[in-house]
């Protein structure tokens, strides 16, 4: 009896510290070809008897995770183990990994119904514009249509861009800006300037899920503080940086994703001192910039360029298809991203940038961003309303923008409303999945304009 | 008067030792935050005395890149010290700096000629099919015009491509084939996926000189074997794999840039035998596959995606400013790529695939590629005619493409002459912009395609 119990501990064991080292591997903290702590230094550390690891070793060397060298040692198989975001980040239900929610979405025929995805219905995109536009570079130069762009990008759309900034208060001159693929590309280029594998970046809670997947690829170290409606909750701020000392905080000025809420000045004048304070650089992704009031507080309004970068895309307003993003940075540090973006994209795409600019300067755009506006307003009344029928409560009632961030009646788990909404084809955002602590169990992300089909609410209903 | 040189060699040695450590913290190898070494260890291991230790860490306090801590020692300011691409590679002359060309080529007006550049004029593409395209788009669905492109981008283009794989010999189904923004993309993901920073890859020398950009982004170590007429020198490449171990060698087959040359069967089976035994995985660029004859030996037709990737794009052929490219890749990768897609940027472009796609599909594609071949074998012809004329020679004849790799009249260096073109507006690609063992300075490579303005040559001629 003893003895059987002595095996499947002595079992459990051996397949713990199994798991372990290939939880390292996974994560590439133990690299192909290092060499393993010894037998004796694991047992020690570990607080396991030698014999467990060595049952444990000869295990992976049987997979073929590790190989032994006699009178050497074990070593990592050299073999590839490539770099895999599922196995380096927390185990997580399908219904919260960012990744999957990605994917579902972007995967989503028009038969599924997606009142999770981030994106306005093709139908509420300035269509005509595009239309024109592409006529309209039918007949384009040879150059436009086949060359290279520039380094920084087609300069009138930099131009063009530094204008629309100025509205909202930024001072970014055409040559500070950099047109990048994507708004992401723009914040995957600056995470490759800014950060080293293993420094701490500071995100919301919640925040945007991507930035959680963004991050785990270049193996930071993140760390989140609470947004409250009027930006990020001071004190939990500065303590975080005063802890962890993050290189970066990365975060939606002007409408945030997923709350819908909106930066107050006081809030914007308090980060920024607190970031002077630590030395923080701030990426503010303003991706949905054209939604809101203009006048609404920037941090990079606010800061000059200074320690604040901005980003953003058109991909929300415009088209998701044609891709174009920008990064707004210190003048000091154009020269060093201009080369890493043609270091691993060669720059960006000249006809994309063509086919923006001449949408944005057709008088059509501010008129589409009007309609569009008022359509979402109205969007948003309608859908709040639907959803407290529901007992399904907004956290607050955003100013602007397409997201509802939604407080599920008591004891309702919002990844299991999620799994059972998928069989019904209709594609949720839960809590979680933007929520790094794991504190938005109960919470869930609707985005008004992809919740005019009453099934969304049949969905929910018979969902929860 | 010994004083004096006391104080000057001792100045000389502050500055060296502060120079030093500048250039750890460049390059990273000192990050921010990180504690220095002891004033007496760095001493030691410096042989020079403490207090020229002292006050070199007193200037790089006073510059505000280090800081004191009382008590504990010095450490590297946390201010960030963001990656410098210039700063990290060793310090190259501007002409034959792989960032700079690209810039300089990239930048060029259409006053200036660029012989040196990678890419056809925009007269020599497609662009009538280019403009049936855009017209074509204009009346497609709002979807392709507003939407996400799916995770791994359009199927009906995977398909397509998967066909004109088979045509090369290569069996790639179209679920393993993912589409990129750029075939530069591709190799970055795919550096993602297989290496760490520190890692070492090899490539050719010479080599297609972004190679040394993106894996300096990468932060590898990067080592390279001698290309010869009919691919890498079989025995060199052996003993690099011996000697440093390379997880990944970064390739053109088909027709290999620089050189123009042609990988041959027998240098493949080598290739690949060696890659068997040394667990090589091979990145195979085939950006020119559509150039040169579809039965060229390549590395990924012979090892059937086992551990071969291909990676190209339509960049040379169609319109570098639609940006589209892809990776042919093992189907156990294909999930763990696309997740690195989406974080980093989201998804690829969708209406640059429906453009290359609908362009792809026109009949007219073949004729233009039929016609481009014969002109560009034309101009291979006459350049070639026209450079021996002035004592430049071809190292081979290539058999396609726009490369011509030519060795300059004995003792003319290439950097020299680049750097008095560029006074003449002609923009030139001097050998050791390609080689990494700097062994091509009596090199140039010349694009056949941009040499056909008679000012090319006259201005080499004055520059020699």
């Amino acid at each position: 009896m003893d003895q059987r119990e002595g095996v499947d501990r002595g079992g459990t064991l051996i397949e713990g510290v199994a798991a372990t080292i290939r939880q390292r591997i996974a994560a590439r903290t133990l690299t192909a070809g290092a060499k393993l702590p010894s037998v004796r230094a694991f047992a020690r550390s570990a607080g396991v008897s030698t014999s467990t690891v060595v049952e444990a070793y000869e295990r992976l060397a049987a997979e073929g995770a590790i190989r032994s060298r006699p009178g050497s040692g074990f070593y990592v198989e050299s073999a590839l183990a490539p770099l895999s975001l599922a196995d380096m980040g927390p185990k997580l239900d399908h219904e919260v990994d960012p990744l999957w929610i990605s994917r579902q979405s972007l995967n989503a025929g028009a038969d599924l119904l997606k009142p999770g995805c981030g994106w306005l219905p093709a139908s509420w995109m300035p269509e005509a514009g595009l239309r024109r536009a592409l006529r309209m570079m039918a007949r384009a130069d040879d150059d436009a249509l086949t060359d290279y762009g520039t380094p920084l990008g087609l300069a009138p759309l930099r131009q063009l861009l530094s204008r629309r900034m100025a509205e909202h208060g930024v001072a970014a001159p055409p040559d500070q800006i950099m047109l990048t693929e994507s708004g992401t590309q723009a914040i995957d280029l600056l995470c490759r300037f800014l950060i080293e594998p293993g420094d701490t970046v500071l995100v919301d809670d919640p925040c945007y899920f991507n930035f959680h997947a963004l991050l785990r690829a270049h193996r930071a170290k993140v760390v989140s503080a609470p947004y409250t409606p009027s930006g990020p909750d001071i004190e939990a701020f500065g303590q975080a940086l005063a802890e962890h000392r993050p290189r970066l905080y990365i975060t939606n000025s002007a409408i945030h994703n997923p709350t819908g809420a909106t930066l107050s000045p006081v809030a914007a004048h308090r980060v920024l001192k607190l970031a002077d304070q630590f030395e923080l650089t701030i990426v503010e992704d303003d991706i949905f910039a054209d939604f809101g009031d203009p006048a609404t507080s920037r941090l990079s309004a606010f800061d000059g360029l200074n320690r604040v970068v901005q980003i953003g895309s058109f991909s929300k307003t415009l088209s998701a298809s044609v891709r174009c993003g920008y990064i707004a940075a210190p003048a000091a540090w154009i020269d060093a991203l201009t080369d890493l973006k043609i270091a691993t994209s060669f720059g960006s795409g000249r006809l994309a940038s063509e086919l923006l600019l001449a949408v944005l300067k057709d008088g059509g755009y501010r008129r589409h961003m009007e309609t569009l506006r008022a359509r979402l307003s109205k969007a948003m009344a309608e859908t709040s309303k639907r959803l407290n029928a529901l007992g399904v409560t907004p956290w607050i009632e955003p100013q602007a923008g397409m997201f509802l961030w939604c407080r599920l009646p008591h004891g309702i788990d919002a990844a299991e409303v999620a799994r059972r909404a998928l069989s019904h084809d209709v594609v949720l955002a839960p809590g979680n999945a933007f929520s790094l602590s794991g504190a938005a169990s109960n919470f869930m992300r609707f985005n008004v304009a992809q919740c005019e089909n009453p099934k969304v609410f049949e969905a929910l209903s018979r969902s929860m």
